[in-house]
C-alpha cells in the first residue's frame, strides 16, 4: 500500500515536472531527464542527508522506471490538456502531500527524533519543486507568498502526533495526506495567503 | 565556547539570509526556511562530502532552533533597520569568518589532511551564501569581482599554520577569524579588488 | 591509464567552466573556485549518490591540483583564443565523453547494476555543466533542444552492454567514448535536433 502511493507520488511528480518546466522544442530526453529529477530529486535529497544506504531509486528500480514512464506520458499527453494550468497545481499539491508524509513516516521509521522527522518530510514533499525551479531558471514556488509550504508542515506535525498517540495506524497516514491536500487545494482555489502582517513588508 | 560561536554563526548567517533574500509579500514560513537554509546550507554541504554522520544539525537540534529563532528575528527586526545594506555585508562577512574556521577545525579534527580542512572550511563559509543567492535567482556573490572568498581561503590557510605549530591554541581560532573579517570588512569599506591582471579579460 | 584519462578529463572540464562562466572582471579566484566546481562537481555528486567514500578528490587530492592548475592555465589563456565558443562546445564533448564512461565503470566496478551504472554516468557527465549553468543563471545546456544528453546515454548504454560481453577489454571504453565524442560533435557541427514528434509542443 505505502509502496503503491509512494509509485503513485513518483508519478505525480514526474509529470508535474514536465508540464512546469517543459518548453517548446525541448526533446524526450530532457524532457524524461527533467521529470526524472522532479521525481526523485526530494526523496535523494533526504536520503543523502539521513545517510540512508541505499537511496531509495537505487534500491529499488522501479522508481525510476514509473518516474521515466510517466515522463513520458505526460510528454505525449500535454497537447491533449487544456487547463494545464490549474492541473499542474492540484497534480502537485497531491504529489507533495504524498511525498511528505511518506518521507516523514520513512524517518521516523529509521529512528530519527520528530522534529527530524517533520523536518525531512517538508524538505522531501518540498525539494523536487525547487529543483525543478532552479533548472528552469525560475523563482522556486515554494519562496512565494502562497500558502505552499505551510500545509506540509502543518500536515506532517499533525501526522507525527498522531503516530505518537496511535502508532502504526493506517489512518494517521491518510489524516496528514488529507490535510495537507486540503490546505493546499484551498490556497489554489480560494488564493489563500498569510495575513499581511505575518509577510515581509520592507521594500527591495 | 566553539559551540556558542557556532551558534551565533548559525544566527548571523540566518539573519543575513533573511535581509538578502527577504522579498516583499513573502510569508512568514517561507522566511524561515529560506533563513534556515541560508544558516546549515554550508555545514550540510560540509558533512555530506566528509560523510560525516549525523549531520551536524541532525545531532544537535539547537543549531536549527537558533536558525529559526534568528530569522523569525530578523523578520520582526528588518523594518526598523536603515542601513541594511552594508549592515547585511558585515555580518555576513562575521558569519563567513566564524563558519570557514570552525568547518576547517572540524575537518582536520576528523583526521582529514590540511589541505581538505582549508577547503571545507571555504565550502562551509561560502556555500550557505551561495545557495541563498541560488534560491533568489542570482548571481552568487562568491563569483563577483569584489574580495568575497579569498578572505576566506587566506584565513582557513594561516589557521590550518598555525594549528600545524600550535596544536589546539584558541588563539589560532581567533586569528584566523579576525583575518577573515578584517580582510572582507575591508574589502567593503574601501572596495578592495584584484589588479586588472588577476581579473578576467574576455569579454562577454 | 584510467588514471590519466581521468585527470585529463578534470582539467578540460575544468577549462570549459573557466570559458563558459567567466565574465568581465571576475577576479583569479572566483575563476579558480568556478573551473574546479565545474570540473569535480559531477563526481562528487556520483560519489555522494553511491556513498562512495571517500570522495574521488579526497582520496586522491592530485584531481584537485589538476583542476586548479587548469583553471589558471584557462584564465591565462583565454585572451589569445579567438573562436571560443566552438572550441568550448567540443572541448565539453571530450570532457563529457571521458566522465560519462569512467563514471559508468566506477559504478560497475561498485557492484551497482547496469541501469544506475549507465545513470551514474549520464549524472557525472551532466551534473558538472549543470552546476556551472545553475552558477552562472542560464538555462543549462543539457535542458535545451540540441543533442546534448542522448550521446552520454547512448554511449553508456552501449559501453555497458559491451563490458558485459567482453568484460575489462580496454576498447570498450574507447568504445563508448567515441560514441559520445562523434554523436555530440557531429550535433554540434551539423545542428542535430531530435524530430519534432519527439520534442515538446505545447505552447509556453
Amino acid at each position: 500500500m505505502i509502496y503503491y502511493l509512494g509509485m503513485m507520488g513518483m508519478a505525480v511528480f514526474a509529470i508535474t515536472g514536465v508540464i512546469a518546466a517543459g518548453r517548446k522544442e525541448m526533446d524526450i530526453f530532457s524532457i524524461i531527464l527533467f521529470g526524472t529529477v522532479t521525481a526523485v530529486g526530494g526523496g535523494t535529497l533526504r536520503d543523502i542527508i539521513i545517510d540512508c544506504n541505499p537511496i531509495f531509486w537505487i534500491g529499488d528500480l522501479n522508481y525510476l522506471w514509473v518516474s521515466v514512464g510517466a515522463s513520458v506520458a505526460a510528454f505525449v499527453l500535454v497537447k491533449y490538456l487544456s487547463q494545464v494550468y490549474t492541473l499542474l497545481l492540484f497534480a502537485d499539491a497531491l504529489g507533495v502531500a504524498l511525498f511528505t508524509i511518506l518521507a516523514a513516516e520513512k524517518t521516523m521509521t529509521l529512528g530519527f527524533s520528530p522534529t527530524v522527522a517533520v523536518l525531512m518530510g517538508v524538505t522531501t514533499g518540498a525539494a523536487g519543486g525547487v529543483f525543478r525551479d532552479i533548472l528552469t531558471g525560475r523563482m522556486p514556488l515554494v519562496l512565494g507568498r502562497e500558502f505552499y509550504a505551510t500545509p506540509m508542515l502543518i500536515g506532517a506535525v499533525i501526522f507525527i502526533l498522531l503516530e505518537g498517540s496511535f502508532p502504526g495506524l493506517g489512518f494517521n497516514r491518510l489524516c496528514g495526506m488529507a490535510i495537507i491536500f486540503i490546505l493546499r487545494g484551498a490556497a489554489i482555489q480560494w488564493g489563500l495567503y498569510y495575513p499581511s502582517w505575518l509577510t515581509y513588508q520592507r521594500k527591495s
